[in-house]
């Protein structure tokens, strides 16, 4: 993104730019300019900046600030770089860090560690963060506890507003967001949501009880961070409260961490559309063994699909050795009919992703999917029959007309079912990828218009 | 989403049974529990629910409530149902919820209403309202001045933290968020930025001057959405300040709507990638004609560079003749050059989308593509030579072998390129969508294929 930082208002300095200031810096030991330049940019910038260094020299930055600031820019850093400078820091610096960190950034990269950096780094912190981290690793991935963090602050109803602005003014410089406090049973309850704005344009003796929000929204600690970041979205809230099995709040999900939540799994069914396995990292940082491993699986799988098409067509040799100007159309209406096919299939794996289209709705799609598909059909036969007439004559004309409506028809409802049938299978849709499609639907074009062919061309 | 919505601990109802107590009490006309199902939902899924009625029906809803429920409940409708809504009123109701709306949603609304509506309206404003609406609907779709609101709060550095909180509680209710207010010097430059957080924590008499985080990360007028929304998301912010050429501030976009933005514009890029155009409107609700147009263009297209592949099957003709067997393998190496292919564009896609991978990055990618395209292509090769041997003999195991590490590799090299060439033409790297990387690769298989079955069974 660094390439769209240049002429910020705010005088952002370019990455690169950056960069070098920091590598001069750095060069001539000038602690002085070093800090001048950290105090002038945002810490996510100094971060993406930091990555391009070695860690010893990450450390000469890092210690010239104070331990909020180190923790801070660490935070931004990428998981394996944080891994990295983690091998390279004594222990008791470590720590400290790790424990200024925010809770769920401390509990992600701590699950990164190896076995041995975790045990000599857990007697190093205090028993509230030890028992915080194992709290919060212990979460299974993707779920709502697996991106939660325990910075949040309770308030218990019957505090008054001033009461309760007073703790969280006590509370603050440790919670992620204090804007909107959770109200809590003396048995630890969820019982409502209060609004720092509500507290403070209350009169002081206001019960937080009678200001409160009663029963907000919130997610349960098992719940797909999917649906959690979905619900984030629809209520425009700036953080969702987890709950556990008994209705106790056990942390929260901000809305920074909804939206990367949406960016990876959008970025998760792109991929899954192309036909690559899921990645788990970026693509520019993935070894090239991992992007074969990824790659190779559907590659191999699509190739049966493709023998399907092999076999019709070897089914149909004695009409091919007849007519070989018949092969001239073949990639064209395996083609138009796979084509078809993706982007029916797009079309549904992303409706059936955002929530737009869902699984009740196949029967209703399927109606408008086949007049859709013939009207394209019927078109694109136009558009290819003058063609075939001067390739091969009336009946050859003819053969890849009617072939072409039929391909394009058959194409489009393949690539518009798959996804429903995977969902319906509790499969993801977005399994239901162009290639995966664009072969089978190949593969019914190729019997499809040899069929059609032999029956013009050799009536019986 | 509304499926997933039925455990909830906060006790929302499912979409379903909402709409069904909604039905229920509108029919037996009992204000008392349609005004308690209201109270116990979130407007969110009020309005989902409501858009499952007539217009008249919802008036009799929101003619239940108080003005500020009114419009936030409209304001959660779908675009084109409050157009549809907007018919049904009387002029001077439509203009009282109009003015308690988001600024930024009513914009958008008077964009979409006809001229006469819109003439019709605008005299029931008041005059600030009015304004308001004229300057946001102003800016280009697509830029920051379009997504963003008027609806933020400026403070000027010489407050005290007493006098700026004062200023804010009075303000409270207007003002989308008051957790971050704008600093601006007397000309209205955006000097500063300050929480909501520091003003409570620090002593009542220290200046805004004091407090304020300086230079805040600013976003131009008329910058694109996509680059906001990614801004927002890297710097982790509840909103960004928008500012005119002269650094002034004119409005504020926030996170939610930045959710939006990124989410719109994965499908957007979806949809591209199946070869899909820009739909604007969900696949739910688009006409089958707008379907039809948005897939016909490139289904066409793609016709014409099938006919290139066709040219080649007609090119080798006597080849064909000659070993008809060929053919049994032609689905089979194409499909693998277009399936690489799209494994290949999808990826580059997605991480030029996300700023993942930039356009510099091309040749190093190139690179690694090429290593990775020959290890999948040697072992789909492999995998294929097999069946080449049983049906054709040595001849044709050996062609279709080397054909499969050829296609392979030039169907991954055109699949990487694209997205990068495209992008360097500043046109939308999703163009390079699977069926056109498909298309481009079936054509370059089918020449290598001969090429190569030609120079191996009938050497000169």
């Amino acid at each position: 993104m660094a390439q769209n930082m240049a002429a910020e208002p705010g005088g952002q300095m370019h990455h690169e730019e950056l960069v070098g200031a920091i590598r001069q810096a750095i060069d001539s030991g000038d602690a002085t300019a070093l800090r001048a330049l950290i105090e002038e940019e945002h810490p996510v910038d100094i971060g993406a900046a930091l990555e391009e260094f070695e860690p010893h020299q990450v450390w000469v930055v890092l210690d010239l600030l104070p331990l909020d600031e180190q923790a801070d820019i660490f935070g931004y850093f990428e998981r394996d770089f944080q891994v990295e400078l983690a091998h390279t820091a004594p222990r008791a610096k470590l720590a400290r860090i790790v424990t200024e960190m925010h809770s769920d950034e401390r509990a992600d990269l701590f699950n990164e560690l190896s076995d041995e950096q975790q045990d000599a780094l857990l007697p190093a912190l205090a028993q509230a963060e030890r028992e915080d981290i194992r709290r919060l690793a212990a979460y299974e991935e993707d779920t709502a506890g697996s991106i939660m963090t325990s910075d949040y602050a309770v308030l218990s109803e019957a505090l008054s507003a001033a009461q309760a602005i007073e703790k969280l003014r006590h509370e603050a410089p440790d919670k992620e967001t204090i804007y909107r406090a959770y109200v809590t049973s003396p048995d630890r309850r969820l019982v409502g949501a209060v609004r720092l704005q509500d507290l403070i344009l209350a009169t002081p003796k206001t019960l937080v009880r009678d200001l409160m929000e009663e029963g907000p929204v919130s997610v349960r600690v098992d719940e797909d961070q999917e649906e959690v970041a979905r619900k984030i979205s629809r209520y425009d809230v700036l953080a969702l409260p987890v709950v556990d099995a008994e209705n106790r709040i056990v942390g929260i999900v901000t809305h920074d961490d909804a939206m990367d939540v949406l960016q990876e799994e959008a970025t998760e069914d792109f991929h899954k559309v192309g036909s690559v396995g899921d990645l788990d990292t970026s693509v520019r940082d993935a070894s090239i063994g991992l992007l074969y491993r990824k790659r190779i699986a559907w590659l191999v799988l699509l190739v049966f699909g493709n023998l399907l098409s092999g076999a019709g067509i070897h089914y149909y040799e004695d009409t091919i050795a007849a007519v070989v100007a018949l092969v001239f159309f073949l990639p064209l209406l395996i083609g138009s009919s796979g084509n078809a096919g993706s982007q029916a299939a797009t079309l549904m794996v992303r409706a059936l992703a955002t929530g737009d289209v869902m699984l009740k709705d196949w029967g209703r799609m399927l109606g408008r999917e086949i007049l859709i598909a013939l009207l394209l059909g019927l078109t694109m036969a136009l558009a290819v029959s003058g063609i075939g007439w001067y390739r091969g004559g009336a009946g050859v004309a003819l053969a890849v007309a009617i072939t072409m409506v039929l391909v394009v028809i058959v194409g489009s409802l393949i690539g518009m079912s798959l996804p429903f049938v995977l969902s319906r299978f509790r499969m993801d849709p977005a399994t239901a990828s162009a290639p995966l499609v664009t072969t089978i639907a190949d593969a019914a074009g190729v019997f499809i218009y040899f069929a059609v062919a032999t029956a013009i061309l050799f009536p019986a």
